[in-house]
């Protein structure tokens, strides 16, 4: 196909140039908005201010995505040293690593606020908005490609649209459904009533006149490669599909409530853990990141629709969904990252919400972002919006990590994302607790008992025991070696003590 | 007023007895879900429950309100040792000190969730509602009183209805909104567009055949005393007024957008700021608790509609609010507490939240709940929706406690309810600090600077430094003494060092 038949609005072949005059409005202090949520962002324009970077001109911008955008923006944008300010999320190694040296400064955030933020102003003056799409519509509206992220908003607002036509990509049209809401006080319901509903139109409306360059692009997302679930993750998914399966049979909950999982291996895992199951049927997704446990299942006929705001697709599975999209179009519905993680939708569906922590405590609180309470991880994306809303959130982990020397179980967490209040059931390969019916004493020594791993049993045990006989209170802790376990990995490499 | 002019639904009057017989079928491990929320409670049964416990009688009920409901039920229902389990939130002293000394079984739950909770089932069978009312309709319906809190719910789930009619009460009838929404499913969207909106009936349908017993009830709500706003409270107000009229006139931020105000003296001074100001008119009120300030501002035409789940007021302000009820029925709804919290709502309306804080960290981190990390106050409360779901979110406290001995302002909270995702100002009677485009450290020197008190400042400002120094990081923390101020004030009675 010819760059010409992807823009069918004719006025904008004007606009057609190359990679180097399309960057020329990217200056020192620009902030760029820019497509991309896990895939879906741009890759030439990041590469040409990599080139200028280079060639010794010094300049930071200030950089707004959907979500992740990988080491082809982040990665390469962080390491010439390009970026001023990040927001809302990444997950790139040579990105975190300047978050946390303070040389990029980095504000994690709800994924389902930025975008109205952007529009009332709080984020400065939305300069340049660089977009990936697979073509313009006949009236000069934007198709995008694998991610909607926040791309409706920053089109809408960008003084200039950079577009880069991915020349790879297959007809997407139709797959997208673009709503933006009202903002208050003027906004009305979010008219989304089940899962497959579609309320907006199949393109992000744009404004051609705002469209200052384009440029052809050959380059593809980068690939995830999602590890084959493993023993741990996938006892960790039967755990929660005997649970979910136990209370709609004991009628505590309806069939038929759309799932959620987060980003990663084991969140796939989860998904997978449908795929030789027969009591669940007609699955509803209503998530942020479709991975390929999901194609797995459309291809089972187990799905009746599954809808996020990106799809991020091993190598295979992305040529599989390429090859036969007339068919995973039916299912499949991308959406803005405010209405995928819309509290208000979220909540209304029912969603059974399951996201991955990097440690959870005695009492159900979680960490999702900082490694030994300092360390910038990823951030916490949409975990928030799923886990408070859902109407039933599970927090999951291995229960162990760094071959055993860190106990994901912790006396209490050192950083926390998500409060006790957020969190229903706490899930290791070990076992599941339900949170709910219980008091924060019997939630602890729960999830001591069923969830921690075996070696730390014992060591939290003890805590637990201690706090509840020398402070006591509704949730005893001894605020002097709450954080034993992590002063003694930062020490010696070892949550375990010396001598066992 | 007769007690049978009350009950316009004939059939009733057979079930009008006393105290002692209606609370016959209150028994050893009943499940007992009681209308109040701050005000609206049964007050008989609860004292004849007390009077079968000092009779020698041995039982325990679980309880199950809309809030909380004081020392005429928590407090001697606590004291006679009556309560095995009670959710979702608790104010009163005795009741709290059995908590956390694990004599009564305590969960702290996002109040909007509850009724969800209980219509699913998770709260196990719902035995006995009782409800104080103000009246039955001809069709058997109920008029609550001051509060609506969950009632709605537990009379439509509860075996058996146990009725206090309020004699002392005036005509409230057409105050109240009443909807329940569909759960999912089958939820639709809660169709309040603007805070005045009625959507629900002005009565709670009630099946009358349900009803076991009405008895009669001259007993009022205590009253709470409001203090008049201190030069502290006086100052968090302005410094908030100060913000958001700066943001108006800055066009970051709509004209009316509704406000919340958060329960006792602090919340109530904020709303008192409005009396003296005239940027501010045409108020809409969309709140939780609504309390004394509230008349003072209709009085002076300054709202537009005020909507709450319960008013709690002074003995004064009952008064005149009974004197003159048809003038202030006009401007006040009192809704179910899952519609007066729903995140959908809040959000969609774009609140104004303002909620107090035990203690803030230098990241933005709060504690609602937990004094020095293990002994429970009150609990979260509605705090937590209104907080996240908040077009902006004020967490607000006088900068310090005890005399000056606690410092609100420390470098990690003790316990965490509210992480810095769901909070976009940080209040003291010092300053003011917009989080929202601040990165975390960014955040820590403002709050020290700005909002800490003086006499800690240095103390925030070496740990801080420190941390940076040493862990670095996003957040930096040196978790080895991240909790000196709290140890030091377990120690001597002084976060302040033996030697200044």
């Amino acid at each position: 196909m010819l760059l010409e038949d992807r823009i069918r609005y004719r006025p904008l072949h004007d606009k057609i140039t190359d990679a180097q005059t399309a960057a020329g409005c990217i200056l020192d202090g620009t902030n760029l908005f820019i497509s991309g949520f896990t895939a879906g962002y741009p890759k030439l324009i990041p590469q040409e201010l990599v080139r200028r970077a280079k060639n010794g001109e010094r300049f930071k911008v200030n950089l707004f995505a959907g979500a992740s955008t990988g080491g082809s923006v982040d990665g390469i944008l962080a390491e010439a040293d390009l970026v001023g300010w990040r927001r809302p999320y990444m997950s790139d190694r040579i990105m975190r690593k300047k978050i946390n040296a303070n040389g990029i400064n980095f504000k994690d955030d709800h994924l389902s606020r930025l975008a109205s933020q952007v529009r009332s102003g709080d984020l400065g003056s939305p300069d340049v908005a660089i977009v990936e799409a697979v073509g313009i519509t006949e009236k000069g509206h934007l198709i995008p490609t694998m991610s909607v992220g926040n791309t409706p908003t920053y089109v809408r607002e960008a003084q200039k649209i950079i577009i880069e036509i991915s020349a790879e990509s297959p007809e997407l049209e139709g797959i997208h459904d673009i709503f933006i809401p009202e903002d208050s006080p003027w906004r009305m319901p979010i008219p989304i009533y089940r899962t497959a509903d579609r309320v907006g139109k199949p393109f992000i409306e744009m404004d051609p006149n705002r469209v200052v360059a384009i440029i052809l692009s050959r380059e593809q997302d980068s690939c995830p490669v999602f590890n084959p679930p493993d023993d741990v993750s996938t006892r960790i998914a039967a755990h929660i599909l005997d649970f979910i399966r136990h209370e709609i049979k004991r009628d505590r909950m309806p069939r038929n409530l759309p799932w959620q999982s987060g980003v990663g291996d084991v969140a796939n895992a989860v998904l997978s853990g449908f795929i030789e199951d027969d009591f669940f049927a007609n699955l509803d997704i209503y998530s942020e990141v479709l991975q390929d446990s999901v194609l797995d299942l459309i291809d089972l006929g187990k799905v009746r629709a599954a809808s996020g705001s990106a799809m991020t697709l091993s190598h295979k599975a992305r040529k599989r969904f390429f090859n036969e999209l007339y068919r995973y179009k039916e299912k499949t519905v991308l959406r803005p990252v405010e209405i995928s993680n819309s509290p208000e939708v979220i909540r209304r569906l029912g969603v059974i919400a399951v996201n991955t922590a990097i440690e959870i405590d005695i009492y159900g609180h979680v960490n999702s972002t900082h490694v030994m309470g300092s360390q910038m991880m990823n951030g916490i994306g949409g975990s928030g919006d799923f886990l408070r809303n859902g109407a039933i959130s599970f927090i999951v982990s291995p229960s162990v990590a760094k071959g055993g020397k860190i106990s994901a179980i912790v006396p209490m967490v050192s950083h926390v994302d998500h409060s006790e209040h957020s969190v229903d059931v706490v899930v290791t390969e070990h076992g599941l607790v339900d949170t709910r019916p219980l008091t924060p004493r019997q939630v602890a020594e729960q999830i001591i008992k069923k969830c921690a791993h075996p070696d730390y049993r014992d060591m939290l045990w003890d805590y637990y025991q201690r706090a509840v006989r020398t402070t006591g209170g509704h949730e005893p802790h001894m605020l002097d070696e709450v954080f034993s376990f992590h002063q003694r990995f930062m020490a010696t490499g070892d949550m375990h003590p010396r001598q066992k």
